[in-house]
Order: C-alpha cells, then structure tokens, then sequence
C-alpha cells in the first residue's frame, strides 16, 4: 500500500502514514497542491516553520509507461508568495513511487546549526549529517555521494544557493549520467528546503515492490497509444526535432515570430539567435566530436529524449543540458551570442543550484539597470560567483529579478507575481501572455503552453496577435494540471495534442494504475480542480486580479520589430478564471 | 486665487492650473491623497513614468495659527506599493501656501541624464540645472544653497538615497535654522522624486499675498482656542513634557509598559532604555553645555516646540534632532545604548536623505540575520556609509527592511504592507497593533496614534492588552486623516483630546479660513472621506485583507517580559474597515 513520508525536521523523526482516501487518485501536482491547500497557512512565511515542502511523483510515475518520470514539488514560493509547483524529470521519483511513496512532505523547522540528509530505502528514512558537504558546489559533491550511496540511488539536492535560502534556489535531481542537472527550479523551492536545513533526500530503490497497477490490460494499452504517438509526432519522434536539437530548437523559431525576448524584453528579436540555436549546439558538438550526437533521456525510460550535452573545444563535455530557455534565458536575454559562454552559465547554475530562467532574468534586469553592459558574459560569470559566495550583489541577484529591480530602483522588470517571464515574448504572443498573467504560479510558459497553437501549428493554428484567448490559456492550463499530475512530460502534449489516441492513451495509463474510469471529459474537471485549489491558495495569500497583470512597461514599450504593446484586455485576462 | 503647481518633467516645463472646485476645501493629506487617487493608475510602477509625486500644505498652513507649518507628500509608495502620504513641519510649506500655492504636482519622466530643482517665486516657477548638486550629503550642500538663494527661502531637497530611487530615501525640508533635518521620510517618496530626476524645489516667498482667510474673526476665535489648549496641557505646552524631554520623553514610559521593541522586536524592553531618552538627551546637554537647553519649533509659529539638538562633549552641535522614534529604531532596536552613536547615525541619515524609522528597522533586520551583532554601532555606521556609497549591501539596506529580509532569507521582518514599524510593539499595545495593520499606509503610529489613551491616558483610558480595538483605532484613523489636512501638527492631539475647547479651535480654524461650517462631526466624515479614496487606491493596486495583517512570527513568538502574542482576531481587523 502507498504512504506519504513525514520528514520532520524540528526533532528529526521519520514517520509513514497512509495515504488519506480523498488522496488515492492523486499524484504529482494534484498531490503537491492538495497537500500545500490542506496543510500550509497561506499567510505564513515562505522560509519561516510553517512552510511546508511536498515532492510528488506523477500518477504513472515508476512504471514503464514512455516519459513518465516526473516530480513535483510544492510550497509556498518565496519567490511568488503564492502556491507553487515546480516540476522535473529524474530517476528520483521513480525510485520513490517503486518504494511506495505517493508523496514525501518535509516540515518543521530546526533550532540547531547544521545540515541533514534523509536516507530513503525499502527499510524506511534515516537521517544522516550532510554538514561536510555544506558551502561546495554541486557538481562537486555529487560524485562522492554516489560513492557513499550507490550508483543507483536517487539524489535530490539543494545548492549553496538553497542553503542561503535564495529565491532563485532550485531543487536539483540527478540525470541518468547522476550529474546534478535536473532542476525543479522556479519559484525557490531550494529556499523552502534550505530554510529547513535539509540538504539531500537519497532514495535507494533497492527491493522496491514497483508501483502497483490495477488494470494491467488497460494500463498496457493506454501505454502502448502513447508509445505510438511519440514516436510518430515528427516533434517528439526518434531524431525528430527535440531528439536532434532538444529544445533549443525553438530559438530560431521563435526568433523568426518576432517573439524571442532580448536585452530584457527590449526587442523580441535576436541578431545572435542563429550562433546560439538548437540547430547551433547540434552543429557545434558534431564538429568538435567528429560525429552526429543525437540527445538522451533526463530518466530512464524516456523515449523523446530531448536532454543534450555541449561539448568543449577539444571534445570534452562542458555542460547537460542546454535547454531552450537557458540558451534564451542567459543569451538573448542578456545580449550573450556566445554558446561557450551560455554554457559555462548554465554549468554554474547548475553547480550553484539555481533556476537558469530566474538567473538569466536577474542578469538582463540588472544589465538594463545600469550594472554592466548588455552582453558582457564577463560580468555575467563574475555575478555568478557573487552568487554561490553569497556577497551583498549574489544575495541582490540570487533573489531573483524582481529582487534586483527593487534594489537598484529599477522599473523594467518583466515578470509576473515575483517570477520572471521565460522565453516568449507576451507582446508579440498573447495567449502565453494571458498564462502569465493569470496563472497561479506567476508567468510560467509550462503553465498553459498556448505556444504550441499560436506558434507551432500544433494542436490547432491560431494567430499570434490574436488577443481573444481567454478560453485557449484556460483549456492549456486545465489540461496542464492533469498532465503534471500524471508523471508524463509537458513534452507528450505536442503527440497528444495531434493524434487522438495519444490523448486516450493517457487517460488509460492513469485508469490503468488507478482503476478508474476517467474519460477524456475528466481530464479538463481534474485539471480545473487542481487550479481551483491553487487560486483558492492564492486568495487567501492575498492575491487579486491586480496581480494577474502583466508588468506595466509592456503596455506602453512598443516591442519590435512588430512594434507591438500588451493591449490583451483585462477583462479578457479576468475571464480565464472568472471573479 | 489659490493654484495647482504642475512640473512636468519630461518637457520641463511648470504651469499653474486654477483649483477645481472640488478641491476648494481640501489640503494636505486630504488633497494629495485625493490627486494620487485621481490622477495615478494604482497599478503603475512607482518608480516608472506613470507615478506623480503631489506636495500639499495644510488647509491653514501659512496662517498664523499655532503649530500649523504641515506638508504633505502624497505618490503611490516604492515601498508599500499603496498609496502614501508623509508629513513634515517646515517653513516650506508655509511659504508654499502664502505664495498661493494650494498644491505642487511633480509629474513625468525624463528622457536625459542630469540632475533638477525647480526655483518658485510669487513671479513663477523656473528650472534651474541641479546637476553640481548631485551625489553629495545635503549637510554639505544646504549652506551653499541658502547662500545662493537666500536664507529666507524653503528648500524641499533629496539626498542620494533619493537619487539612487531607495525605498527608505525621503523628502527633506529645511528646519528653522536651514538645516536639512526634517522629513516626509516614510514610504520612499524621496525615489519617487529621484525617479523623475528632480532634486530641490526652492520657494521663496518674497512679496507673497499670503494666505486668504475667509472670515478672519472666526479664525481668530478658533486660533486662540487652540493656542490656550497647546498652552495648558501637560504634554504641549511651554517647558512641558515635549518642550523639555522632546518625543524621546516617550523612551522610559514605553518601556515601563513593556512595549518598547528591542533587538528587532525580540522584546518589549530594553536595559539601555535611560541612557537614551529623553531625559539622558536633557542632562547630556546639561552637562555638556553647563545650561539648560528647552527644545525648539521645526517650523516658525510652532508653540509646542518639541524638536531638540543634541551636543558633543565638547559642547559643539552633533544633531538635530533626535526623536523618539529615532532614538528608538537606532537604539534599542539595534541593541544600541550609546547616545553619541544613535546621534551619528541620525546625522547620517539626515545628510543621506533615508527615514530613520525604516533605516534602524533595516539595519535590525540585517544584525538579526547574523550581519552583525546586535549593539555594533560600528557595523551600523559602516552600513550607513555603504547606502551612501551605493555599494550592493548599500542598495539592499537602503531599500529596506522587507528587502533586506528578502534578500537574506530572513522571516522575521516586522513590517506591514512593505513598511517597517515604529517604536510600538504591537503585542503588548494592541490598538496600535491594529493601526499599523490595518492603516492605509503600511505600519505607521501616526496614522492613528491610539498609544494616546492605551498607554499616556490622554483622550481616554484603556488597558493595553485589549484586542477589542477595532472602533478606537478607526476613530484615530479619521481623526488624523482630518488632522494631517489641516495642516496642524498631530501633536495638537493631546491638547484637543483633553481639551474640549481645543478641538473646537481646530474645526473653527478651518472654517475660518475655508468659509465652511463643519461642526466636530465633519472632522469625522471628512476623514473617512480620505481614508475611502486612499482604500480604494490600494484596492485597486491589488491590496486585500491579506495585506491587512500582522508579521506571521508575532503570532507564535512571545515577547517579554509580558510574554504576549500578538492575538487579535483577524475580524477584528476587518471590522475597522469593513469588508
């Protein structure tokens, strides 16, 4: 039978108890955000004792059912002050699902000086002292805790970032090589879990009973149509298009749109965008290896594999993974054309345990504010560095955008409710716009990724200027919260999306594990219900419909080369969630 | 004919506009309030083009009636995000009023670099270039500036806080002897000004008409009221409590009743209490002068004349002036018990141009999160010179106490709505408790000063740890809000609180000079009037009950030596303002 694992950390006790009935059909975000809405005062202290940090495997996650490694972990933010759900893909849950555990919830508050890690096994959760490994980068330490556990173990993490409980702090996830590159990182979940004192939770998968399925015939059916249709949709497909050039193959895309966000959302074209694509890190690699390198998977048994590396001059490896927000995020953004030099960033981010969107943001803020020029990677490594040794500017910077606007009085800050906007530009894209402003987790491209119609042609063909979509963010955001809750990858929507039995797919392989009987109708209810957990959240926190806004500078800059302001209507911005 | 000043500063250009006729009977917070509410979209950015900064003397200031040199400073606060309205007592305001001023709108954004002052003679108003001005302490260039403009003129000045747009930096007056000592400090309205690149609005009030009284006898009437209220209670009149001690002589009475926030409000008491208050300010001067030495008015025709210097040993002038609250907030709640440091950090803050509430609260905030240990004055002085300085920690610490909490992690932040609290611990006052709350204005004692009656027995008497306050704090609330339009000191408070002839001079002063026939109700309706338009403000910029709260650690925190929490029921905070 599934449990949910207590970690407490004000006397350091372990405790398992049964999963409550109303939880049984619950899983990744549905888990997290139900839990978050049961037990965490909405007006409390993101980094104070009552704050609580929940990790959620997906409903499926742990079987063998194609993408489906996903985590989720739920807090308050520091960083939004709101609900959050920050989601990754990692061995990690699979082991924890394998072991049982439906979800993992990390309280309390400890009185003591020092740092602890919880070890996980079939046998229960241990505590162990993880102070030696306090104040050392991640890529540092992880080869040495692998030593200690086992290859096979499960790693989550937080950084020296989340040690100094910054904003920007992610959770990091071993990948399937056990780097720590894996990131549940907007929203400061790595800040809840540093305020905490809880450095590692080490999950040895060892004798694990394997999730239990309740229709096997189902659940291998609803398997075998997702299988299908990942496998056929020319985006997801083996050496399609995120295989080949991962996600990144959306940079000359989006760039082409007019919507690829640069110098802090000053233009939503990049002269650099070509030398930092996708299309770029495939050719770079193939040149400095001598070969094709077609990507792999963040957890085993991903069959989109869209996880890449980038490789050194001489063939080395320099970093996993250069994803296209990262590449945007501390490129473009920050008027860096340089792949080298993006590279080093993200490994840095990654080392430091922070979220590459949110640090990209704050450097192309505090650019514009004055503090060095647009597109000096130079003082962008240094500002790194200030981060991990924690100085006066790494805690400015390591809060985040919204932080550093604040200091240095700085009015261009292109966020929503305390997070930075990842990399579509609202102004020349409105439905990802009208997500940003309206989800509960400030301005959040996974949230409700209208993109794929608006953009991609997938999924339907709508235009980009197109302000009337209301109904389309919504649909996206419900649909969203089920997906997150499955286990699945945001990634399965472009074949569902596409091909409807991909989409029946995945109501059987939930129906499968579950021994329910959820149509596709259920789909838009479950998802609708998680988001009204969340905005009731929310609410209470203390957010209205000021806060489903977008920043003020984007009604009045005119964004080109479209030349074009925010002029979505409030109303229509209000009519996503209703009154 | 009274005038509404406009200075434009993205053409820098001025014009005089007649005053509607719907703010014929409004002044100071009355009337910038109602301008904010009027004119600035809530949601704007308050350090972008859309803010407007609005100076406003009091409805009688200028005139001869006692204790009336009031200006109000009103924009939508960098600080709290609401709506905000700070007052001072100088010479300013009056000189603004006799030149027929009734208010001063700074509006616009620049375009160039360069640094601003407006010049405002009975002929106009006229740029001139400030730039020679900029990045210096105003202790410095004050001098210079009387002797280029004439020592008779009224300067509204910022500092570099207010140039680098600090959340702390406020809007500096001249005092009586032109020193740059008195401050519309709270809520950041000296970077809403530094936004707009203006540094000093110079008033000379050489041929002025003077103010328009419409029925002089009642005026009179009401004056003489007035003036034998302040000259008969204990609190205000000549060599009484305020004249001889100063607000300081609130020190050991607060800290009698244990409400005396010490160490970042982690008690209500303090040892060091005696050897900074009001009384040591007193005998310090005693011994170090070998006199004497009464207080002396902010402005001229103040009658209470609380406003104090403070001497070094050898008898020269350290400061002007040390109050209660700066005294406190640099004192106690630093862990500092040496006068002659709380003296030198009161100077800098006045040649800086920061509040010293918000800028002992920070400094509190950051000994708190382990900077440096509570007490080292050293460390507070260097952090002092790091805001001039403009230096990473200096732009953290000048943005405040919520920032400096945000950018070290740290919860415990006893602030509301954004704005640190004054020198009242609300768990063992708890009406002020519920003014800070609940105030328009973020944590702020002057917005309804029930300290009157829970803690001096003045206007009342009523035990300070009874929560049912809702109806006390609001009847301040509006009170003041009347208050602070007339242009009186709220110090007038005490004496018309006890004194019923008093308060009639104060409703037949404005009468007098307005031709109105408010009765002592209208004191009420007209300041619920302002309290609605600043309540709507906030609503709109998104604020709800949530915001309307106190710091979640003081409900689960004792303080001593009382060993309270703060325990009013959250409906009795929503009563004070209903729903």
């Amino acid at each position: 039978m599934s449990k949910i694992l207590r970690i407490n950390m004000s006397d350091r006790t372990t405790t398992y108890e049964d999963v409550p009935d109303e939880y049984k059909f619950l899983g990744g975000r549905g888990l997290t955000s139900t839990i978050v809405h049961e037990e965490v005062d909405p007006t409390c202290h993101p980094l104070g004792p009552n704050n609580k940090l929940v990790f959620a495997p997906g409903i499926i996650t742990g079987t063998n059912a194609p993408t489906s490694g996903r985590v989720s972990v739920g807090a308050k933010s520091p960083l939004t002050g709101g609900i959050k759900e920050s989601n990754a893909g990692s061995a990690w849950p699979q082991l924890v699902a394998k072991l049982g555990i439906k979800a993992i919830v990390v309280e309390g508050y400890p009185t003591e000086d020092g740092w602890w890690g919880v070890r996980v096994t079939k046998d229960g959760a241990e505590f162990f002292d993880a102070s030696e490994y306090a104040g050392k980068g991640l890529c540092e330490i992880f080869p040495g805790l692998f030593e200690r556990f086992g290859s096979k173990v499960g790693i989550a993490a937080i950084g020296v970032a989340g040690e100094m409980r910054m904003g920007m702090a992610g959770v990091c996830f071993n990948d399937i090589e056990n780097r720590p590159t894996r990131y549940s990182g907007r929203g400061g979940m790595g800040a809840v879990i540093g305020s905490k004192k809880l450095k590692f939770i080490v999950v040895d998968g060892d004798g694990a009973p394997g999730v239990e399925i309740a229709d096997k015939d189902l659940f291998d059916q609803g398997r075998k149509k997702m299988l299908d249709a990942l496998r056929t949709h020319d985006i997801t497909k083996p050496k399609g298009t995120l295989n080949t050039y991962g996600t990144a193959a959306l940079v000359n895309v989006l760039n082409e749109a007019g919507g690829y966000p640069t110098r802090n959302f000053r233009s939503g074209r990049f002269e650099g965008a070509a030398t930092t694509s996708g299309e770029a890190i495939f050719e770079t690699n193939q040149k400095r290896l001598g070969k094709e390198l077609y990507n792999h998977g963040c957890h085993p048994g991903c069959t989109i594999q869209c996880s890449n590396t980038y490789h050194k001059p001489d063939g080395t490896e320099h970093v996993s993974c250069i994803e296209y927000e990262s590449t945007w995020s501390l490129g473009a953004n920050c008027g860096i054309d340089d792949l080298d030099a993006i590279a080093e960033l993200i490994w840095l981010c990654n080392d430091i345990g922070i979220d590459t969107i949110e640090a990209g943001g704050t450097i192309a803020v505090a650019m514009d504010a004055g503090l060095a020029d647009f597109g000096d990677s130079q003082a962008a490594i240094q500002w790194m560095e200030e981060i991990r040794q924690g100085t006066p500017l790494g805690h400015i910077l390591g809060n985040g955008a919204a932080t550093t606007g604040t200091a240095f009085g700085w009015h261009r800050v292109p966020g929503c409710k305390g997070q930075n906007m990842p990399a579509y530009e609202p102004r020349a894209v409105k439905g990802i716009g009208i997500t940003y402003a309206t989800s509960t987790m400030g301005a959040d491209h996974t949230s409700g990724y209208t993109i794929a119609p608006e953009i991609l042609a997938v999924g339907g063909d709508v235009d980009q200027f197109e302000t009337d979509k209301a109904d389309l963010s919504r649909a996206f955001q419900q649909t969203t919260a089920f997906i997150d809750s499955s286990g699945h990858c945001l990634f399965i929507a472009f074949a569902i999306l596409d091909i409807p039995e991909g989409f029946e797919g995945l109501v059987e392989e939930c129906n499968g594990v579950l021994g329910t009987d959820w149509t596709g109708d259920d789909v838009t209810r479950i998802g609708q219900e998680i988001l009204d957990k969340e905005l009731a959240f929310n609410r209470a926190a203390g957010f209205t419909k000021a806060d489903d806004r977008m920043p003020e500078f984007m009604k009045y800059e005119k964004l080109p080369p479209h030349d074009v302001v925010w002029d979505v209507p409030d109303e229509a911005l209000d009519a996503v969630f209703g009154s």
